[in-house]
C-alpha cells in the first residue's frame, strides 16, 4: 500500500478499502501524560512491569528514546508540555502548591486553546497543577470540560473536581486513591464517546505513579512489583480501555495517540540505565518516555533516538490537525518529518535544562555539557545553607550515546565541543526572561569552595 | 584432572605435570584495592572501559556479583577489609580526615598481622587511610613495609610516603598525580620480585580513580571515556604488570589474587544498573567488584552471586593459608567452598548497611530491608538542618535480583520478610558498640514530618 502525503493534514491512500480511507483532515488528538513515571517501568523501555497497552501502542507507532521533559518537575514540566515553550517563559519556573495563587499566564496558549477556533471539543482528565483557583482551571485554558485534582495528588486537600463553563463542583473532598484511577479511565473513555461526532482533544494527565500511591482491589496484589507496580499495571489498563473506546468507535486512524510523562522517577520507580531522578537534570530526571501513534501516518514500529522534547508537541499536533499556531514564539518544533520517515532525525536548536529559573546544562545531538549544579547535589553530605545554584569549576561533557549514565567527562578531549555548546548557552539565555538571566549572573558570582567544602578538583594536565 | 581438596591449605594433583605440581602451604597473597570505582566500570562487569587484564583475571578465576563492601565511604571500608569486622566494631566508623588523631585500634588484628606469624613478608602499597600518625601507619599493624599517600589524595597535603620498621621517608610533598599510579606499580611489582623467596602478602589499595585523577602521559587521551577512561585503563595496566611478575617468577598457581574496591563512584564512574552512589546505603554505595584467582584452587570462569562481603577476604585468606584466625570474633565468612566449587551459595548471617554509626539497611539473600535514611537523601531540597538519620515512616522491602535498581518497594506484599528481617536487624544491632545502638534509639525518636517536610505518604491499603 502506497501513501502519500499531499497537504497538510490530508492522507490519500491508492488503493480505496475501508482500512485505508482518507483520513480526517482534523484528526482526533489524545495526549495521556504520566506523573513521575520512570524511563525504566514499561516494558516496551526495557521495564519489568506489565504494560501490554503502552506496549502495544509502541509497536503500532513511534517510540522515541531521546525525548526531554522541559523541566525536572511538575507544574513547569506540564506548563511547556501544553505551551511549547520553555517555563521560564511563561512564569512556571517552580511546583505550585495549594497556598499558591498563581497560574499559567492568560496570554500563553494552551494546546486546547489553539484547537478550539476549529472546532475541537475539548476535555481535561487527571492533574492540573498550573493553578487551581477557578481562573486558572482547564476551564480557563481552552478546555471545555475538567476533571481532576488541579495539584498533585500528595497535597492538602486532594480534592477531585468537576469543571465545566457552567459550573464548578466536588466530586470528592480527599479523593480516594484506591477509585482515583477507575473514575480517570470512566471519564476518559466516556468523553470519547461524547465527542466522538466532532473532532476532539483529550488531554489526559494521569495522577499517578506521584504518590501517594492506590490500586483498586481489581489490580492490588497482582504485579510483582509491589503497589507501584500494580498502580502502572492499572494505569496501562486504563490506556488500553482508551484505546478500546477508539476502536469501537472506528476512530484509530483519526486519532493521534500520544504517550509521555512530566518527569524521572521520585522515590520509587525505575530511572532504567539514566543517572539521576526527578528534580535533577541529569537524563535520569528530564528524559520521558514518548510514543505516538496514528496508523497511516506514523511509522509503526519505529524506535527514533531523535532529540525530541515534550514542547515539540504542541507544534506536531498543530501540523497534524491544521490548526493555526500560537502568536508566541515556540521552542518546540514539529516531528512530522520524523513520524512519516521522511527523515530519520531533526536539526534543532540545542536544549536548555532548567531547574527553576536555573539553566544548568545544555544538549546537542548526543552531547551534553553540564555548567552549573545544585550545593546539594555537589557536597556529601549536603551543606546547611539550603539550596544554592553553583557553577562547576569546569564544565562537564557527557556523550549521553555512549555513556548513558553520565559518568565519564569527555570535556577535556572536546574542547572545541565545550566552546560550541558555552556560545550556544550564553546566547540563548540572553533571550530569555531578566529572571533567568539574573540567576545565571548570580550563579557565576559564585564560588565552589570555601565553608561549604573542596569541590572536586581535577588536577592540571 | 580431578582435583582433591584434602587439609586445609593443601590441593593434590592426580596427575603430576609441573603445571598440577602441588600447591604451596602457605600461597602468596595480594589484595588489591581500588578507590571509587564503580560497579559498572570495568569491562568484565558490562562497562566500556578496556579493562582487559582484569578482565582476564575474572576468566581465570571467580567474579562475584553480589559483593558489599562493609561501608559506602572510604576509611571504614578498609577497617573492615582489613580486619574483617564491621567498621562499627572497630571504632572506625567514618572518614579520617589530617585533622584526625585516630587511627585502627591496636588491638584489632589486620590480615598482614595474621599472616606474620606465619613468616609472611607484608607490604602495603597505595592509600592506607586508617590514621596517618606514624603510630598508626601500616607498618603498626603487621606490615613490614608501606609505601603510599596515607589517607585521599584529595586530602592536603598529598604527602607519599614510605615507611618502614627502621625509618619514615617524604618521597614527595605533594604527590604527583601523573606519575603516581607508575610509582605504586614499580613499587608493587618491585616487592613481589625481593619477597618471593617467602609467601608474601602485597596489600595495594590504589589511590584511584579517587579525585583528583591523574593519568601518565602514556595513558592521557587514550581511552574514550576522559581522563577517568584514561586513569582505569592505567590501573588495569598495573594490574597486569603485577600478574606479569607472578608469571614471570612462577607463582600464579602459588598465589592468591583478590581485586576489589572501597565502595561506589563518586562524582564520575559508572554504578551500572545499580542505585546510589558513594555514601549511599543503596546497593550502587556498597556493591563492589569482587574478583579472586587462584589457579588449581579457585575455580575458573566462573559467576557467583552468592551474597558476599569484602569482610571475608580475612577468613577466606586464613582458610587458604592456614593462619590463624584472630581472637576477635569475626563478621565475614569463609568464601572457600563457592571458591572451590563445592557450593554454590553460603548460608551467612543477614549483613547490615551502616553509615556512620547508623544502621540503616539489612540484607538476607536477595531480600534487603531499608529501615533509615538521611533526610538529605529523603526531601528534596535537602533541609537546611543538616544530615540526620531518619526513620522510614514504614520500611523498604526490594528484592535486589528481581529489582536491581531498587525500584519497587515490596513490603506490603511481604511482611513475613519484613518482620523476620527486622528481627534480625534488631537482634544484630543489639551486639554492636553502644555509639551504634544509642544512634538507633535516636533515629527511631525522630519524626519524619514536621518543619521537614512531609515524607511520601502511602496510602493505606
Amino acid at each position: 500500500m502506497v501513501e502519500q502525503l499531499t497537504r497538510r493534514g490530508f492522507l490519500a491512500a491508492s488503493t480505496a478499502s475501508a482500512a485505508t480511507a482518507a483520513q480526517a483532515r482534523k484528526p482526533n488528538v489524545i495526549l495521556m501524560y504520566a506523573d513521575d513515571l520512570g524511563y525504566g517501568d514499561l516494558g516496551c523501555y526495557g521495564g519489568k512491569i506489565r504494560t501490554p497497552n503502552l506496549d502495544r501502542l509502541a509497536r503500532e507507532g513511534t517510540r522515541f528514546t531521546q525525548c526531554l521533559s522541559a523541566n525536572p518537575v511538575c507544574s513547569p514540566s506540564r506548563a511547556a508540555l501544553l505551551t511549547g515553550r520553555y517555563p521560564t517563559r511563561v512564569n512556571i519556573p517552580r511546583v505550585l502548591f495549594p497556598r499558591d495563587n498563581e497560574g499559567l499566564p492568560k496570554d500563553e496558549t494552551t494546546i486546547a486553546a489553539m484547537l478550539k477556533p476549529t472546532g475541537y471539543r475539548t476535555m481535561c482528565v487527571g492533574k492540573w497543577h498550573l493553578g487551581h483557583h477557578p481562573e486558572h482551571l482547564p476551564t480557563a485554558h481552552g478546555f471545555d470540560e475538567y476533571f481532576g485534582i488541579p495539584y498533585s495528588n500528595d497535597m492538602d486537600p486532594p480534592v477531585l473536581l468537576r469543571s465545566t463553563s457552567a459550573k464548578l463542583e466536588t466530586v470528592e473532598a480527599k479523593a480516594d486513591m484506591t477509585t482515583l484511577a477507575g473514575h480517570y479511565t470512566r471519564e476518559a473513555v466516556s468523553f470519547i464517546d461524547r465527542a466522538k461526532a466532532d473532532p476532539f482533544f483529550l488531554y489526559f494527565p494521569n495522577t499517578f505513579p506521584h504518590i501517594p500511591l492506590g490500586a483498586s482491589p481489581k489490580f492490588r496484589g497482582k504485579s510483582a512489583q509491589g503497589l507501584y507496580g500494580d498502580v502502572l499495571e492499572e494505569l496501562d489498563h486504563g490506556v488500553g480501555e482508551v484505546l478500546n473506546a477508539l476502536k469501537r468507535n472506528n476512530l484509530e486512524r483519526d486519532t493521534l495517540v500520544i504517550f509521555s510523562s512530566d518527569n524521572g522517577p521520585w522515590y520509587l520507580g525505575s530511572p532504567g540505565p539514566l543517572r539521576g531522578r526527578k528534580g535533577a537534570t541529569y537524563e535520569g530526571g528530564v528524559r520521558v518516555p514518548l510514543i505516538m501513534r496514528q496508523p497511516g501516518r506514523i511509522q509503526a514500529g519505529k524506535v527514533s533516538s531523535t532529540l525530541a522534547s515534550t514542547m515539540d508537541m504542541l507544534p506536531t499536533i498543530a501540523s497534524f490537525t491544521g490548526a493555526k499556531l500560537p502568536a508566541k514564539p515556540l521552542d518546540g518544533i514539529d516531528l512530522t518529518p520524523v513520524l512519516n520517515g521522511k527523515q530519520l532525525a531533526l536539526e534543532r536548536e540545542a536544549l536548555l535544562y532548567f531547574d527553576n529559573w536555573n539553566a544548568q546544562c545544555i544538549r546537542h545531538g548526543n552531547y551534553k555539557l553540564h555548567l552549573a549544579r545544585y550545593n546539594s547535589q555537589i557536597y556529601s553530605p549536603p551543606p546547611a545553607s539550603g539550596r544554592i545554584n553553583l557553577p562547576l569549576p569546569a564544565p562537564e561533557l557527557y556523550d549521553v550515546a555512549m555513556d548513558i549514565d553520565e559518568s565519564y567527562d569527555i570535556a577535556a578531549e572536546k574542547p572545541e565541543v565545550v566552546k560550541d555548546l558555552t556560545a550556544r548557552y550564553e546566547r540563548l539565555l540572553a533571550g530569555f526572561p531578566k529572571e533567568v538571566t539574573e540567576a545565571w549572573v548570580k550563579t557565576k558570582s559564585l564560588k565552589t569552595r570555601g565553608d561549604t567544602g573542596a569541590f572536586p578538583r581535577l588536577a592540571p594536565q
